[in-house]
């Protein structure tokens, strides 16, 4: 009780630390992300694969208005998890850096400087008040100087680099079976295999669904994000035995009105 | 108990986030959205319907002046429930954009542009301090590129796109009857049937009368918004067998002084 | 006790929603509107009628500046109750918009245009913080296109339209009134009439005074405001049989320092 | 007990209104009115009146210097009662605005006028946060097309216009014998010994003395403002029998340190 | 105790009235000025006197450091009493205005126009919040059109004009013995002395020093400032009987560090 | 308790000292700073050396993403410990500076002189409401008129130099290594050696991992900022017998989720 | 505990007095100038002198990062006790004043000018809300007319000349000591004496080192600020015998990591 009461006492606002150095509500951010659906980035040898659990609420939600997974430039995509409404502000940040880069540069931005601009601008939320912080991550996966490259960005505006990561609901699970089952070698269609078994593994339901998952790549190629159609996903699930079965799909849809929070839940149980 | 004397700790601002990563007063905004009468919104094969409750707290109020349902544009309509002056606020805002739009461009605004501005304008109400979340619910329908567009927009910023869809009062109970009862192929008078029903099968009263709702249609044909009159609406409630009669009209009416918290609350007991 | 406890919590600035989504500093405004006397809008086929409460607090004082009953524009009357001092920055801001309309556009205001202008100025202060609501009703009549229009604005910046209706004291109580002895043929004079018998009505004094009850009207012909002079207010009166005598009209006088709460309460007792 | 802990949860400043609608700031600011020494106004026939309470705490002190009535402008006077400094702020504002008036039309400002705009600009302190409202009352006296006006200010920005009227300390007893002995067709210098006397039978010392009181008057025939000399206002007092004898004086004058509020007690006790 | 928990409730800001209609932080301020060494004013029939305790707390300051009578322009003099460091922003501030006037209208500044300058700024400080009031009074003296004039400012921004007055330590005491011994006849070298007696009067010491008071006059023949020497100190207060002898002037320098509030309580035990 | 129950009391923003004089708030951003991995700075003979604890908290993580060692310009290179995203903040700032010194003077910025700018910065943070301190100390070395200079910067922005320090976890040990070990005529190969020894001294893990630290030079030489490869690092943990043994990389890169705080607390357990 | 708790009432903020007309953050940031270490000015005949106890908190730490004596301008030094970091705010602050005078008057800066300056700056710390006051106190000397001059700057924005003074830890000790050996014709290296033997007086260590204090002096003959380097202060401590032992001097630096609270502490202990 006393450390409850002691807790409450500095959680109320971006600008005080507590007596042990945390900033709270910067961690209570980090608590509307897992909240979120799971959002999964991959980098392979020869691309960036971004996979995100976006399961509707309801069979009358239309899929594609899940917005889980971004184009931010022709060479970037953005998975997100936690507070919609935030991620969209951070993607039309993260538009305009990438438009200004063209214009003064003439060229695509960086993958890193691209991150790095998203998490100052993310930190100036968690150091002058008035405001509160973003309460979503971000996964910024493209291709620079022909190599992939995957970060992470959170709450604190903090940026990672990644060989393979997850964020959102079940992040340490995830987790643990990228660690266990990623390799630096993976091509890129075995990466979007490994990332959707990743995804099915924590997920209570028995499969998953094309409407309920979305698929992004950027390939060193062709440098250009894309996004994979129903047809491509179906065909995907098949093949790794990962496709629900129709009653399942019904099942999952119909799990109703529980999420209002405006968080990224979709079907999951609260 | 102490749950809630822990909820009231964190929720009075939207600068605060709870422990567990919510934003109580976003989600205090969704009950004033609760608290306002139905609005309906259907995606037919043909355009798009909007219905909503709007009786009124006494015959001497002006059937008309109860808004529930607003031309944005030409080819888009507007849907509310919740607080009444925050609808107003955001149609404007709604109008102000799809004018732009045309200035701009010379053309109309496409729905899904128009209701992400709609959203990314309400998020800044859910991040910056000193203010409140707007505390309403809107259905932004429309006719893009040929297309009928159903898109929902709620207090957190949070876009959805909808095949059918309501907001405010008894949304459980309505949803679960639309997805019943929707298909895809439904034509523009048959959704303005569904809505009817659905509207009356959640009313307390014995049918619904012609001044007591609202129905507009954006049709692909003319890309025009137009509302139904009183004449058009009554044939329509007798076709379907939904029109109240005259004693249960006069009943309604008089529900008297019940409500004057600013949600459009109608005649609802409270 | 619980319940109030609980709703001092959320009840101290405007941008606070309560759990339920109600928004208790606007409600409280409301209550400023109710401590405030009557006035009465009567929309007739000819005309739009005004009529308020106010009597005096003390003989020694003028009963015109007793100020209920406003001239806005040539077409448009405003009658107000509640907070004095908010009342006159609202005809203000109405005498203003209905300036800039004529120098802008070179006509007359529209009533519901300048309605909706006075409830959007009103909704501004019941969101951004730093303020507090505007603690006034305003009954705004006139007259557009040859016809007869007549609204109510309230605390939360909600604009209704009314065939008659009453704010401030006993609202209830008179509207009932209304409702059970209006029709929508009335002539302008028995609309005069009606108004005067539902103040007198729920007044406690025996019969009203020439002084303590202001008359205007805004009639088809002219589109002009009119304010009716003592004597046509004392013939009026007596036609009705509504007049008091000398005796109680020196008692009403006499009730004293009573208010001094900034609120129209006139004579009556608190 | 219960009553003033509930009063005391809304009266800390002046954003918030109270479950019943009420301002308790501007009723505060009411109660340091009340401790303000007396001022008196009334409208005589041929001119307006302003008589203040200005007796001083110490001998020592220059009774010029204990400010109640102030000149405007030349056909304006005012008459304070309250916080002296905050009355200084608004006869400084109720002169540039009649300076205004002179230079842009060319022309003496009216009194209604001028009152209106001095309570406009009191109204901006009890709606806007950030600071107090004033804690102040004004009588404003004058001249204005040849007919003699006289209006009241109160904290909350209401303007009244009166016949006769008191502010500050014994407001009800004051107007009491106000109302008992005035006549509209009173003569200035008759008007001129009634406010002495309801001065004196209000004071608690026994008379007057031509130092501790103040007499303005603004005439219809000169349409200036003019303070009455000490000898001509121990001249005035003696014929209405109201002059203190020298002890009175003396121990009046030494009550001593008593006050150093900021509001203009005098040499009332406390 | 309930007493001192009420103040307590209001006594936060300069924005909040008590209910009974006062300004605890003004009042708060007073104290301050209490808190500071005597400062003495008198006016005599050729020149205006300013006296004030200056003992420093330790034999190793410099007495001309310990800053109570200040110049702040040639015809003007400034004693204070309180906060040392508000004094001087106040001295600036009049020296500033003292300037403006002589460029603006090429002539020395009246005393009376002097001190509302500075009262009205002093007020501004008592009713916008972000801020305190000032903790410090002025005694402002000088000649104007060839007569003394003698001012006194406070924290609630009053302006008083006075014959004789003390601010700051025993300002009763000295009162009394002011009001028992001035007349308006007394010559300027009179003044001095009867200003250092009634100083002696109140002090704990036997006698005073010659660095232990400051003395400044502004006479009418020159209108120009001047502070007495040392010399010319002491060879007064041994006119007068006053000095006090070398042990007593160790003693009082040797009381040390008893005051760091930043108020100018010299040598004063506290 | 009581001295905790004080202590909360003085700790909510910084613009509030304690009773005792403290800043609670800088001394819990210091706390953050513990929180971090530490950092080491050793200034030998011919240059600078900056040594870091980076151990990623998951294998899937870039090495090169924890971000501890940063280049200011050419010449000048900075550790740090605590909040990444602050640190993040000051490098900007710090380049900035640096880049605004050539432009302006044509030559590189003093490593003092930049460390001051830094700490100036920090200062505002400490001084200003509305934000809170930065939760990060820097280690700034550099090369200036060609001897190796070594600062560091604390929360409550004092700088200071230093021979040898350390900053982040274990603070205290770390020191009493260096202390007892460092001589100034260290050489910067020597200087690497005994920073990495006394990393491992305080480490849990049984010896450091290429991956798991940072190394960087500034030498007198070329005055150029150079970081070591992975390469260079196993070859100098080899050499000094401090490379973990493959089995402790596992172990350490498998602590997983234990940190999401904001600080640099890779692997360590909480 | 009462008193306590009252205390705590009025000490939040600076722009609060306490009852009795105290201003609590200004005494407590002279708390934090007494948690500085000591420093000593004193006024020669022929220049002035400024010592510090400069004692670092570890054998590794440069002596001449303790900020304690700074160079304002030639003919200037300042001496800080209390935070470091506002220290050198104002010592910035007082560069630019003296460099703004030089370029604008062609002359150098009065030091009583310029200590005015720098207490007018602080003192708006003390009034206006949004910022805490500054938490040091400077000693500042110099020549000013071929004089020697010395003053003290305080938190509360007091500016006082002194012959001697200390500031920070044991004041009052330094200070009776300074009382008793002070006089006014002692030469600049016996006041350099003076004014180590003080400071070695309330020093628990057995004497001082050459690192452990700053000397600086500006002379009349010169104008000029010089520091004293380690051989002159060595030499000077072995001829007043105050010089430490080889084995204390160790000790001393070994006190370690006691102080990281942003004040001077130096070595000593908490």
């Amino acid at each position: 009780m006393q450390g409850q009461a002691q807790q409450q006492a500095y959680d109320r606002g971006i600008t005080i630390f507590s007596p042990d150095g945390r900033l709270y509500q910067v961690e209570y951010a980090r608590e509307a992300v897992k909240r979120g659906t799971a959002s999964i980035g991959i980098r392979a040898e020869d691309g960036v694969v971004l996979v995100a659990d976006k399961r509707a609420r309801s069979p009358l939600m239309e899929p594609a208005s899940v917005e889980k997974i971004h184009k931010a430039d022709d060479h970037v995509g953005v998975a997100s998890a936690g507070h919609v409404a935030d991620a969209r502000q951070l993607i039309d940040f993260a538009r305009r850096q990438a438009q200004v880069n063209r214009l003064r540069y003439g060229e695509a931005i960086g993958i890193e400087t691209l991150t790095k601009e998203i998490t100052d601008h993310i930190q100036q939320y968690t150091q002058i008040g008035g405001a509160r912080p973003f309460g979503v991550a971000l996964i910024v996966g493209g291709i620079e100087n022909g190599e992939p490259r995957l970060f992470e960005t959170d709450p604190s505006g903090t940026p990672y680099e990644w060989q393979a990561l997850s964020i959102g609901a079940n992040r340490s699970d995830v987790r643990e079976f990228l660690e266990e089952n990623y390799s630096e070698d993976i091509g890129i269609e075995a990466a979007i295999g490994l990332a959707l078994e990743a995804l099915a593994e924590v997920n209570d339901d028995d499969g998953l669904t094309p409407d309920g998952v979305g698929v992004a790549t950027i390939e060193v190629d062709d440098e250009d994000f894309h996004e994979r159609s129903a047809e491509e996903k179906e065909s995907i699930l098949a093949d790794h035995d990962l496709l629900a079965s129709k009653e399942d799909d019904a099942a999952e849809d119909a799990t109703g009105d529980a999420d209002e929070s405006g968080t990224d839940e979709g079907g999951a149980d609260e």
